[in-house]
């Protein structure tokens, strides 16, 4: 496996960062995940905005490849080397503040952000999709800065522990009584006959397939609206589904072990899945 | 530099751990700072005490040389080699979650926990100490599990750099109007003949020289009580100051540009703070 550190190419096992490095102390730096479907970056100039802003959000300088050519050469290699040029793929890529000695304060101008590509398989969660996944809820104890995608994930990490002990796949995130969204990934509901997801604000992570869908669920003809369900709307909803990268569309079948509508993964998460799909493999990035 | 790794002494320049290490690419981990004078832990058994409750409260296994006689080893023998067995210095003890693949979810049982140490010189604050600190507030965007000490420190990051491009030393984290703590400090103010303190909950980090100060000013015969003090407090109150592992003491003599109380470091925090280098030099630990 070959993975992009600082400027070269080399194998993942030699792939080492100095533990001074701030992402390491401090958590002080983004990533994004692109989703490659055969060899091209779907939605790949979202990614790479989102990706920008999060730099620009956190004063984090740019390295040279994270520029938009250069990022997508470097992806193009790993995929063909690691074998991922076919199919479905992720390209992952991180990029914190540099290693410096260790003080909170933003280090000296001549230290370098560290900046590391990696790409990896697709899991299929075939299964999942079509039996609906299983998720619990768990307070939202996470940061007002929800809509930069950093690597301060041990909140995300926490919830989707839990819900893996649980037998699930996903936990929701709770926080003032409203639906935010999953530890890695939006959530939508279907509730009288609208389509609805939390706003876009600093409570959630502006997720790419989030934006995707709306547009899809508009040419579909459904009324959407941006509007948090809340925790006691979950019980009334007739529908509701994740949304990601790496999830694209995902139909729930139950929350905290009841059945959502009918138990059954829903026409509207359907549709937006097969329209997606569609989408995906016209090339469109 | 001598640094401790995953059970090795290796050179600073050497110690480098892969980007796949949990605390790179989630900040899953946590980390510890004791004080070392004249090569002694102060107060070390708090400082253990709270490691491994962070280790507790995210579930990762405590490594062997984690443990309390094993970990002062450690810190000795660092303390010596890198020439802080004399003096002020710190020991920086940071243990992860270890490195494995990409997901959420904790790791296979078999990953093993990355653990490093390290020493550094205390830096000196006279200078800030007789003029009293400089600070700003900052909204106190955190999440709520502040009382375990994370390297989930962006943050941190962000209001510390605020204050240092501010002209000052510290931010204060504001939540919805109280304020709860700096960014590596926590915060005292005497009000009304009281020393106040947030309470010991999850908005706030559990200081270790938070507790010693409260016992000092209980046996100095300060009335003391443990509610935070709001935003337009600030306004009303005789001192403030800082305390912590490497500000010890620390007067504040300015917030957001006003002076509190004369604008001179008050008789509390110097009494508090003389208080607390007696007992460090006691070598009570």
């Amino acid at each position: 496996m070959t993975v992009f550190l600082n400027g070269n190419y080399v194998d993942g096992s030699a792939a080492v960062i100095p533990v001074t490095d701030r992402g390491f102390i401090f958590g002080d730096g983004v990533y994004e995940v692109f989703r490659s479907v055969d060899g091209r970056l779907f939605e790949g100039e979202r990614h790479q905005e989102r990706l920008e802003e999060g730099l620009a959000a956190l004063r984090i300088a740019m390295p040279e490849a994270a520029h938009g050519g250069a990022l997508r050469e470097i992806a193009a290699r790993l995929l063909e080397e690691n074998g991922h040029s076919r199919g479905h793929a992720t390209v992952y890529v991180q990029i914190t503040r540099g290693a410096a000695p260790r003080a909170h304060q933003f280090p000296a101008d001549d230290v370098r952000p560290t900046m590391f590509v990696t790409t990896s398989a697709l899991n299929s969660l075939e299964a999942v999709r079509s039996a609906g996944a299983v998720v619990i809820t768990q307070p939202d104890v996470r940061w007002y800065r929800c809509n930069i995608k950093t690597i301060q994930l041990l909140p995300n990490v926490l919830a989707k522990q839990a819900a893996i002990e649980s037998g699930g796949f996903e936990a929701l995130f709770i926080r003032n009584g409203m639906v935010t969204e999953g530890t890695h990934s939006n959530l939508f509901a279907v509730l009288e006959g609208e389509v609805r997801t939390h706003p876009d604000n600093n409570l959630i992570l502006p997720g790419v397939t989030r934006s995707v869908v709306l547009e899809l669920a508009a040419e579909l003809g459904f009324p959407v609206r941006e509007e948090a369900i809340t925790e006691e709307e979950i019980g009334q909803v007739d529908e509701l589904f994740l949304t990601g990268t790496t999830t694209d569309v995902l139909p729930i079948a139950q929350v905290d072990g009841r059945h959502v509508g009918t138990g059954s993964p829903g026409p509207v998460a359907g549709q937006l899945y097969e329209a997606l799909y569609r989408r995906m493999h016209e090339g469109r990035d």
